[in-house]
């Protein structure tokens, strides 16, 4: 893998940070502190860090200046105030990213399709009637664009994605591999004794600076259109189903799943493998912990939880027997009674006192 | 979008409903009764929607006759006993298909599989040897039917999904995108302390109007088949491995797994990210809730659930506490004990009011 | 589908075992014993195998000694001390492999990649700069391998399976179709209400030996890589996130998903839908059963489990109603406070005896 290099001034430049060390110091690698090398460049995300800092062998760290007098054996710092969004800002910097641009000649665009100049499409992409691909858009290989489908401008798609169901994607939006937008919804009836399929009409509308991960499924809507509103980012695996909505910057980790028409407002996070009913309504702020089962609306930002935790499996079996007859055990009413019998017993040892 | 349009007179005969209204009124569009304009149908779905309908801009509804009088805004309706199926079949009125027939230039077809001249092959589709694809069935593009693989008539196959293990699917079946039907199954023997690979002989058997969702995986036997009987319908990221059947009619929501060579019975519902263990029996018309473990056979139709619901979290770590102390309470004859000794109490209490 | 075929002196050459019978019987299937007839071969498992046996058809059955005399309609044997094993080895005999070597003319390979004269490249496949495929692999149709990525030996990989973020590959792994390996790890600093996104840099090292199911998403690592060492063996839908590490042939089930850093010991064993916190460590020889819970590191080798089992949902609405008051509820007071109440009774009671 080639790796880029910088001066150090011009790292410290792009995350408007102060410089301490030499300006021309040579930074060819961003690295953890435990594999850092003395060409590479780390950061401290809090105290609990320090020792491993101590510890690191790398050239130069992004460090709160706290941090600078505790770090001896280093000569090269970048000092900001958010160490974590500094090093987020040179990610960036060291990524491999392909500059291509245009169309390679195995792509099969239809002639009523809209393809941005600056949009570069990869192999055997298909993209069919009355599609749109805005600017500096790229499209990897084998993505499948259905009728219908637009897609804005600084997108990335990557391959085998199929964009279905006339979806309409914004601006600055990342699908990786293998994701399936607008794929039809599960809506059947059931009628004498068999499902009868009600076809999908309904579209996707994704925001702009969405981001979803490989290997999700987000339907199209029955009727109205399944939302993602801007700035919503989603991890891989996750189910979103038809007309569901997703408020403004939630965070939905791996597995999670929404069943339809539920509404999810804005700034929540949902850890990963939750599972969410239908035709429910999630407040704005609601933090998920992880497996998390909910069956009902949310109406007050918090953080909720569910699911037992861990057992060693022979006391999970012994917890499970007891569990089982928690629901003919009157819990509230044993301490109720057990408070009454004290009553009565200190009521009878107050009369034999009297009769001593 | 383009859309469809219909006389009042064409839709009711459709839905072989009443016609109350102008024969002639003009329809270009099905419709949510909030989102509905004057030129769009849309159904009421029961009495809570009465006052949706009561606001909607709708100019005509689907209804059963009690809601007639209710709506004096509205010229007209479709009068019928089932709305929601007359919505269902109104959907396929208004759904926009391609009416793609003949095979792509790009499509990659060995000279031993057969493909009728009524079915629709996508570009850069595979198509191996001894395939066979029926009449009237669509293939998007990218699709790959491995050695051996039939697909009956009639059937919608979407992009990018592996048909492989020599999979044979039925009439009418209708496979979502990126989904893997006949993907070897998990089987490995332990051995010396390494795993060996069992390779799966068996394959994958899909019935008639059988519906599968994206991103499911599907796994071929290890000796006999899986299989998936007549009028199944599958959700998006659902798992069946090897050897499991699935009886006719049963409806299978996202993300629910069912383990090797279980049996589900017919006309089951299993709503989204159940678990069912492998090697055991489900029975005719058994629901589960969302999320339910399924760990032992079920043999009695019924509804059936799991979890423990959701907490504010600061209350769910509190209840786990208690949870983990529950194998060692005995719960039962806690009550019994209180029994016991309330009827010691009393007869202490006669015995001291004999005394007094 | 076609069938091999041998004669029984070569299957138990195979397997090492010992041949009782005609040498030259030809065997040409490997059955379930319910399933298989006069020519074919089947095994029994362990003693509750034995009923089916006395009456299966098979023609061959592959025993340990001691069900020699107890299947006196059986003429042919081979005689084994793992039968289980031995049957494993002879699927591999009788699955129908491609003997596919060569690149398919529509496989766009870039001139810097590397691919073995005795790999197949299927039709469709893209293969970026710098990729290096190696000796007797097999690319499925519409594969895609990103720039910098490294297969090894004697690999598989099915169709649409997109390897990125400069993977590396070892020998003998099987890859199943639909999978992702290396796509972007979901890592996003918060920062005043936006998520910002933190490119991956660290890629994706996979052992030998390794196995991993359809649908599969395993992301490469923020700085450092994920690892999957070798003999690991993963199922459909399973996700495995930045950074994770899994320990030599550890087997995890369908529908797991493991988060961010999480570092997992060797042969471990986790059932399906299990979900594995991130940053925690889990020790060698560790058996989750199945939709486990895991949110701590777990220190030592044993089987766990979580949650609530299945109840019929009456029965598990009302145990909710009394897991929710189980927080309030000190249980372990309770057995305390009935143990003071009955000495009190029997302090009183004899009390009561003296003062006859």
């Amino acid at each position: 893998m080639n790796q880029k290099q910088y001066q150090l001034q011009q790292l410290a430049h792009l995350v408007q940070g102060e410089l301490i060390g030499e300006p021309k110091f040579i930074v060819n690698g961003l690295s953890s502190l435990e594999l850092a090398n003395e060409n590479n460049i780390s950061f401290i995300n809090g105290d609990k860090y320090l020792e491993q800092a101590q510890n690191s062998k790398a050239g130069v760290l992004i460090i709160t200046s706290e941090f600078k007098d505790k770090l001896p054996h280093i000569s090269n710092f970048i000092i900001v105030q958010n160490p974590y969004l500094a090093f987020a800002t040179l990610t960036h910097a060291f990524e491999l990213k392909k500059n291509n641009v245009g169309i390679e000649d195995t792509a099969k665009i239809h002639p009523s399709a809209i393809v941005s100049d600056t949009a570069y499409i990869g192999h055997y992409v298909v993209i069919e009637e009355n599609c749109v691909v805005g600017d500096a858009t790229v499209i990897e290989s084998h993505t499948k664009l259905d009728v219908g489908v637009e897609v804005g401008k600084n997108c990335f798609i990557d391959s085998h994605v199929t964009l279905t169901g006339f979806s309409k994607i914004g601006n600055d939006v990342r699908i990786h591999a293998n994701t399936v937008i607008g794929g039809e919804g599960f809506g059947f009836v059931p009628y004498q004794g068999t499902w009868h399929r009600i076809a999908q009409l309904g579209s996707v509308h994704i925001g702009n600076r969405v981001r979803i991960g490989s290997n999700c499924s987000i339907d199209r809507g029955a009727l109205d259109d399944t939302i993602l509103h801007d700035g919503v980012i989603i991890d891989n695996l996750v189910q979103i189903a038809h007309n569901v909505q997703v408020g403004e910057n939630t965070a939905i980790a791996a597995k999670t799943g929404i069943a339809g028409s539920t509404i999810i407002g804005k700034n929540c996070i949902f850890a990963g493998a939750c599972g969410i009913a239908g035709h429910i309504k999630i407040a704005d702020n609601v933090t998920l912990t992880g497996m998390s089962m909910v069956t009902k609306s949310i109406f007050e930002a918090g953080t909720y939880s569910s699911g037992t935790g861990l057992f060693e499996s022979g006391q999970w079996r012994r917890t499970i027997v007891r569990l089982r007859q928690l629901a003919d055990v009157p819990l509230t009413k044993v301490i109720k009674r057990l408070d009454h019998i004290q009553t009565q017993i200190e009521s009878i040892e107050s009369t034999l006192k009297m009769r001593k």
